[in-house]
């Protein structure tokens, strides 16, 4: 195992009615917050107004920042700067999925320190200062609630990419499923895949011969994840599924999974990272694509962990009964593509309405990236082939 | 899955030589330290060595308070109560097992509030003020390195109770694996099963009907440990067994994998506990010989549940082929025997070394457990009982 630090701060209030309890804890971080949100589904869900009701009982001035897009970009949360400057927020509550939260933590960091901005983002600067956040995840799928991290566009560049501080885990996480029973079953579908792909990246990339609590608690988690999809498939309002979803939603990445992993690494948000900042997918659907072209490109080096993740995650037995190493490996990328298929997530460029993607441009992206988060072992040839190969008939 | 609030704020420490990190860490928390340690095992491993001379290089003064017995008692306590207050102690450094840090948080405990301790054990009193602990795990079986949660024995009138503060969260949990190669088997294996059952208890108790998350975490935590006992069998110094084991320790007990789940309770916990109060007996190795007969005791309510613990974390298949569901239970409960057997913990009273215990004060103290801890549906024939199954031949 490797040498680790781990602290997850947050306090996760989890279950049915607990925005109850948002006022009283926002009230012990301050007195006028920022109000950070999507596109507006959280007025239809009733959310918002629960929210709204509940600071404004705590005696908790609010500015609201609306509009946040599904790939946050700078300059919205350049204006959320400003607006928190304004109005003098002293915390963010931040109502949404990972994406509004990941747009409320760089909004946080820019209103405690000088710009640019996006310099945290270049990893040309960390911060040990940034607003204290509180959020409210209504679409799980990223573990912002209970991480460190924020994702962020460049609109001017077209670059996604992340900024990690401390400072940036919230104080406080609500997580009510049943806000989440709502969701459409497509979208709910890329939240699997890219909670499954939180855990995979770990699981596929650590060089660790015998890793046993870490791999115990993936495959545990990832096992749920994929019956909970199955059941959701028939119910989409099975609220033990959506808990399900939103617990695994917070810890997948949360820092927990991949503590002590030798070698782990992020190759997949690597290529994908670039994908859904050219063109317009979700970041689960890019995963979905992506997925399945790294582990053939790797599959040489990683087949026998492939054939273990098709037997201790996807339930593969007779499916590999007298293959080859090499070719139980296949049958399991082709059974991952057949779920991913099923659920309703693409597997292929077309699949997802890419044409004609700019491989150069997404490979300059993606190198630029394995700089930034320290991935090695990708030549440019490398991505271009992965690239390729999501392109695949 | 049933609403929870889960906050770990323990900032934890793992790995080779994370002792190196000590120093820096007290300095931001205190200047004045009680040093509870044990019996001198770390005086022979180094590990006291290392902690007094990180606590002198960052200027912080100590007063020893060695001699925290394997089940701690209250007295013990109170005199080190006695000697923070001499010495005008702001933090607590427990070296040592969970004994040492459960000693440790009873002091932090009572040097904040006025006495006497014992109230917060017998759950008259709660407490949101301690002094704040640094925990330097050398045993890892309980998780108090990484929990609230304090098991204290009161050596006047033979009870062993457990009192719960977030206040006693350690502030920092330094966790080296190769402190821990020297540990003998047997105290490994105590330790093993002292895990498991932390595990075991939510597991067999639950009332969900499908809870996927936490028995996936459970299941596969569970294999990592049955595991890394098999490899430390054949070699005790195997690091990345100790590691896993050491790991897992942490885990298991620190309300991470009971969060959410309906029905938790820990009767196991609650017939032992009496036992090493009364007996010289390791905590685990009561358990040993509990946990069969509470499973006897329960297979006809939680059958179905024994079988998935056999096949998902003892492996157990063939051994199962044709038997009817309780006959399936009875042969899932002798292979945990066997287990138990097998790593060198007793599993009667007989082989525990436990000569004609007094069942009937025994069971009085258990149902006080189940009165401070919220445990129905025990009668004290159903705790005699099971006692009495300890008994078996």
């Amino acid at each position: 195992m490797k040498n680790f630090q781990l602290q997850i701060p947050t306090k996760v209030f989890f279950g049915e009615g607990v925005l109850d309890k948002l006022g009283a804890e926002a009230a012990q971080i301050g007195r006028k917050a920022l109000l950070v949100y999507g596109q507006g589904s959280i007025k239809r869900n009733g959310v918002y107004d629960k929210v709204t009701a509940q600071l404004a009982e705590a005696g908790i001035e609010t500015v609201e920042h609306p509009g946040v897009k599904p790939n946050p970009v700078l300059s919205h949360a350049e204006e959320g700067v400003r607006l928190a400057a304004e109005g003098a927020a002293d915390m963010i509550v931040a109502v949404g999925g990972g994406s509004v939260i990941d747009e409320a933590k760089a909004i946080a960091l820019g209103a405690r320190n000088a710009p640019p901005l996006w310099d945290f983002y270049t990893r040309k600067r960390t911060a040990d200062d940034a607003l204290p956040i509180i959020a409210v995840q209504t679409v799980p799928a990223t573990s912002s609630e209970m991480n460190a991290a924020s994702v962020l566009t460049n609109d001017g560049t077209k670059e996604k990419f992340s900024a990690r501080a401390t400072s940036l885990f919230p104080k406080a996480a609500f997580l009510d499923p049943t806000v989440t029973t709502g969701i459409p079953l497509r979208y709910t579908a890329y939240a699997c895949t890219d909670i499954l792909s939180h855990m995979m990246e770990g699981y596929f990339t650590t060089t660790a011969e015998w890793i046993p609590i870490q791999d115990g608690m993936v495959e545990g988690i990832s096992r749920g994840v994929i019956e909970a999809m199955q059941r959701l498939l028939s119910d989409p309002k099975d609220l033990e599924a959506r808990s399900a979803v939103m617990w695994a939603g917070a810890l997948a990445w949360s820092g927990l999974l991949n503590a002590g992993v030798e070698g782990a690494a992020l190759p997949n948000h690597m290529i994908e990272h670039p994908l859904s900042a050219h063109h317009d997918i979700a970041h689960g659907a890019g995963l979905s694509i992506v997925i399945p072209a790294w582990l053939r490109h790797m599959k040489p080096h990683i087949s026998k962990r492939i054939v273990r993740f098709g037997r201790r995650i996807l339930g593969a037995s007779e499916q590999l009964e007298g293959l080859s190493e090499d070719a139980q490996a296949d049958r399991v990328i082709e059974m991952l593509e057949s779920w991913y298929r099923r659920i309703g997530t693409p597997v292929t460029f077309a699949e997802g309405g890419i044409v004609d993607p700019d491989i150069e441009a997404l490979t300059e992206q993606a190198l630029k990236l394995a700089e930034y988060w320290g991935i090695r072992g990708y030549s440019a040839e490398d991505v271009k082939s992965i690239y390729h190969l999501c392109g695949r008939a």
